[in-house]
């Protein structure tokens, strides 16, 4: 048996309420042997009282040196096996900005980018082009219709957008556009596999249109399409958990996978961690599950800037106490995977993590949150998508395993 | 391979002496945050200095956040995955009380009630009505007789009892017909699955019988059944391992569970932590593997008694030196799962562990045997179902895998 069909089995509709609080790629690494991690350095005090009355340990995303992406990193939170549980990223990126992918829908993410008169790729980002003139290409590439399938565009961010194909009979294994690389042509789109031929075919159509449709732009005048893929059937997460579930997320992606399994998408107004916070605090009774997404901590990281990562842990920190007034039963504070700042990428670093529950929680001796602490703490050291069944356990939500 | 697997295949069989030593329910909670657990406040002099000598860690029984039962608990520790294992309750409660369920039978365990007039449930549990006054109604309802199928009873303690069907074609997919409340009639035994239909209708018209026989009886007057349950063909421990397995343990449904994978159960006079090691002194030259079950500890924390708990604790290290003058290669103490006082019931949180094996431990920094010091022991936080392989390597008993 799965732990997610233990979970079904186990857990009873009632309880206490739960936080999971993910600082996005939370786990650092000291800049100087020795030298404080950016969570060590950052100045916590409410962590740290937090760190102190509970139990500390360290999660691992995927496998002990495998570096996640945000899809399965979050995957992993929620309890889904990563490895088994596959999330496209077209899927994540349209779903992140509302675009449904329902059975039998592909959906792809979309990059504008410059190509000189050969049509070889000058910029494969179109020079970052402003939000304010992308939005309109998108537009105008709405009217492409393709016969025999309907298709959904909705722009992401920057020269980023979605795409989503619907029809009969499409398949997703098709191979990326993007050549990564300037100087050459975008490629055609390739199926993979005999199945996907048709769909690869229709998204030749639907790029050659969109292509004379762009060609007199002098900003972004040729698009390139990634990560083709499928609705992946998850199981969703409200039924697993018998939690009413809610996201506070501020970035599009993160939204994106927490719809995905089935939780609410709370909107409101602002992006800091305060902002966010206030957002939980609105929809307190409403739900029994808080997924709050922290995403600047990764942002400052994959900078490479060590000292702004750790402020903004700090800005969390000080924000802290408008969520606790809340009083949870159950608070976890942790991130989905480690971003060093000092790597400036995603790394494979197993994950600070910090469980609190005054009523049930055995207090370990560490009294600080930072990586040396959780690396000895109470919890020991275990994946990420065992957290789920730990948060339900002293939430008061599970049954007895057997007589 | 599955862990089983590699056991039958690299085991030897000749090696030391291993004695695992549990006591239910060990793990506990501080009353006060801060505080010691109760193993911490037991004084445990014996205890200590073997955990100074070896080497510590904490268990987890199925997973984290998974309170188990006794059942998958204690297969746990025997080295059977509990969540591709499972044992129905019948069948725990008939083999504890030396009933067999052999292949193809169907066993329950029943419950005496009172019922008023009405036949609504009055006391599920029939004023937990005294053993010497329950016995005479199990040998009462043996007289029952139903065409075509044996039926087995045998009385456990105070209303309980246990009872096995034996004929051809019984399934046990069957619902309790204990309706969990008072004031409603007790459930008709109702099949889950078309294959169980036959045999729920024959457990119905025992349940019948055994209701006329009842019902002049002003103690218990009627009854539930609940747990319908099969063989759960559990590769034998023996053979496993390649040990002859002992069991000394004084409630029946741990010799029940001991039974179900093939160790003998030993008889013995008392029912002390003293009385029990004696037991295991007598079995020596026989055996090389002693499971030695301690309830107290257990029952002590269901009843909240956070200092009798403790006292359980230090009657076992008291009764020690009579294990340790055997001089036993290698030495667990351990539990099941968790039964903190101040909760009352089973829970999920790991348990301590304790391993002792003169010749080749490798011992960590460790001082004391509690709660705090195993977080951080020097064998780490690991599933119950790993430790049997750690005790057969440190016993010598098992090759090297591969070459």
């Amino acid at each position: 048996m799965s732990t997610l069909d233990l979970m079904k089995e186990l857990h009873r509709d009632k309880g206490g309420k739960i936080v999971l609080l993910v600082m996005d790629g939370l786990g650092g690494l000291p800049i100087e042997p020795g030298g404080p991690t950016e969570l060590e350095a950052a100045r916590t005090p409410n962590m740290d009282k937090l760190a102190a009355e509970g139990s500390l340990g360290q999660i691992i995303p995927v496998a002990p040196g495998v570096t996640p992406g945000s899809g399965p990193a979050h995957l992993a939170l929620f309890g889904y096996d990563p490895l088994s549980h596959v999330v496209g990223r077209g899927v994540l990126e349209a779903t992140g900005v509302g675009l449904r992918v329902n059975k039998g829908d592909v959906a792809a993410r979309g990059n504008f980018c410059t190509v000189d008169p050969h049509g070889l790729i000058m910029d494969r980002r179109a020079g970052r082009i402003a939000t304010d003139e992308a939005a309109p290409l998108v537009e105008k590439l709405r009217s492409i219709e393709i016969p025999g399938v309907a298709i959904e565009l909705r722009h992401v961010r920057e020269y980023r957008f979605a795409v989503v194909m619907r029809g009969d009979e499409l398949q997703s294994a098709i191979e990326d556009t993007d050549p990564q690389q300037t100087g050459v042509a975008p490629l055609p789109a390739l199926a993979i596999e005999p199945g996907s031929q048709k769909t690869a075919e229709l998204f030749n159509m639907w790029i050659e249109r969109a292509r004379e449709m762009l060609s007199d732009q002098s900003k972004a005048n040729a698009l390139t399409l990634r990560g083709f893929s499928s609705d992946p059937a998850l199981p969703p997460f409200p039924e697993i958990y018998g939690l009413r579930a809610s996201c506070v997320a501020v970035y599009p992606m993160y939204q994106g996978v927490a719809a995905l399994v089935g939780m609410q998408v709370e909107e409101f107004e602002g992006e800091t961690p305060a902002d966010e916070f206030s957002a939980v605090a609105a929809g307190w009774d409403k739900f029994d599950f808080f997924f709050v997404h922290i995403k600047k901590t990764d942002s400052r990281g994959e900078d490479g800037d060590f000292n702004a990562k750790a402020r903004v842990i700090e800005s969390v920190d000080a924000a802290l106490p408008r969520l606790l007034d809340l009083k949870p039963d159950v608070l976890a504070i942790t991130g989905d995977h480690s971003t060093p700042a000092r790597l400036r990428v995603h790394s494979w670093h197993p994950v600070p993590f910090l469980l609190w529950a005054p009523a049930t929680v055995r207090a370990d001796d560490r009294r600080g949150f930072g990586e040396s602490n959780c690396s000895g703490g109470g919890l020991g050291t275990f994946p990420s998508r065992e957290i789920m069944s730990l948060l339900m356990a002293h939430a008061g939500r599970l049954e007895k395993y057997g007589a």
